[in-house]
């Protein structure tokens, strides 16, 4: 499998976008098709699954034409049990379908033997008696940085084995973010900290393209500090959440793209997916009118 | 249900331990008697799964009079897929069944409506069209505090709900805890910053017994911070991972237990169930021996 950084930048120019479709369903808040065609029997949970992969299989549909990328929140299939992960698992074949990398948005990080074991779940493959159990295969997953270095190399190394990307995360997208992210750590702010780990662990990482495997997350709310983690970064890929309905804008991300068309990833769940709560009509048109104007938006920067 | 650290304390209490049993099955190391009586079908996951199972439910049976805790590392499940996430929920029931409180080590943690999301997915429960779909029903469960404390009041707020118990990372067991953990952050490491942030977070959800359901994990494996870290959470239950195959010993934990007996539970997992492979014998005889010189030693100071 090629290198991850190449594989995006191949697809970002291929799309002229560099937008992500964010998958984080709600089974109390579908759209109407994929609830009326629910099958009359089985257990609520299955019955569940399956409305959200139609919700999601819908919502791929309608988006993905401007997308380069779907991120999977797990949280909201976890929910669900079992049944969920199936469902996480249809969902990602349909992203693939439609040609999306799938980013496994996870955020996990446990010490380097555990480490090992999320890593085989997400990109690697776990051997047993009975013989190979393949993972979650993801293009590329979130994590976090918090227990240093060495808890972190095995989902960079199991990410380079299988072509996959990792994004830490670095300035996270919501309002508590600064308790912890902005303390003045060592002369600096956490998340400049954070930074530096990320550009030394990617360093050995960068693919042809001039990007590394290794990636930040940044959230598009706090744009004015995107220069800075850029100059600290200047081979990850930003994955930049928080656009729409948590506050960001399209407008201040420039920085973000400096190094390469597909150094930033924007991504976008509910102002695409719930846009006809706000403009009416079909869900699926106005998702696909939502996602044509955001990859217009930040691809023109 | 009555508030989580009163039902430790009373299970501490009458089982006179404060011992968790770690269980991290690796398939590829399972005990034999979990690999033999497998079933010739099946798909490979699936036969993974259910080995998996019985190498937990065999360790079970054999630490679970010594312990008053299980405490499952969800990665090892879910690189098994729906199929691993089918053998927590059958673990979890023989936990239970052998009176032990069940800990979902899963270090979940994200913004806030994600959060949302882990907290129904692991104590709580999902509105659906079709019905309520149950979680996973912990008692408690590891979360990561990197992204601030909004990020972290829908998982405590579930917790109270649901009569269950939140740890938060402080100062993990792994030799890379320090690269952040232990930086200067604003005149203290940030580590007592995060202890601090757990102290005030925990401080409207404090039981009968004077502790909190918001508690926090500290590696066994740097014992000489123990006071400092008693002294900035006094209601804190400590969860201290690390003994045995991570380095930790059990003599000097003493500052996590002054405050009450069910103020520290320390968790064993590999030096328990994988005993057999230094004491040789049977694994469930060396399990049931290890289980109970640790619950000796971590009782009787």
């Amino acid at each position: 499998m090629p290198h991850f950084a190449d594989r995006l930048a191949a697809l970002v120019e291929e799309r002229r976008s560099r937008l992500v479709l964010g998958l984080d369903p709600d089974p109390a808040a579908l759209w109407p098709v994929a609830i009326g065609r629910g099958a009359a029997d089985g257990a609520t949970a299955a019955r569940a699954a399956r409305a959200v992969e139609r919700h999601c299989l819908a919502a791929i549909e309608a988006a993905a034409p401007s997308c380069v990328a779907a991120k999977l929140q797990f949280a909201c299939f976890e929910r669900l049990g079992a049944q969920g992960w199936l469902a996480l698992e249809v969902v990602r074949d349909a992203a693939r379908g439609s040609g999306l990398l799938v980013i496994a948005d996870a955020k996990r990080g446990d010490v380097p033997v555990t480490s090992k074991a999320y890593a085989q779940a997400l990109v690697g493959s776990t051997p047993t008696p009975f013989g190979v159990v393949e993972g979650f295969e993801a293009d590329a997953f979130t994590a976090s940085p918090l227990l240093g270095l060495d808890s972190l190399e095995p989902l960079i190394e199991g990410a380079a084995r299988a072509g996959a990307g990792c994004f830490l995360l670095v300035s996270t997208s919501n309002p508590g973010a600064p308790d912890l992210q902005d303390l003045e750590a060592g002369g600096a702010p956490l998340h400049e900290r954070i930074a530096q780990l990320v550009h030394e662990a990617g360093g050995e990482h960068v693919g042809e393209c001039g990007l590394s495997l290794v990636g930040a997350v940044v959230g598009a709310t706090r744009p004015e500090r995107l220069a800075r983690l850029r100059s600290l970064m200047p081979q990850a890929i930003f994955l930049l959440p928080g656009v729409g309905a948590q506050g960001g804008g399209t407008g201040a991300l420039g920085p973000a793209f400096e190094p390469h068309p597909a150094a930033g990833l924007v991504a976008a769940s509910r102002s695409i997916v719930d846009a006809y709560r706000e403009r009416g009509g079909d869900p699926a048109t106005a998702a696909a009118a939502v996602a044509q104007e955001l990859r217009s938006a930040t691809w023109n920067q």
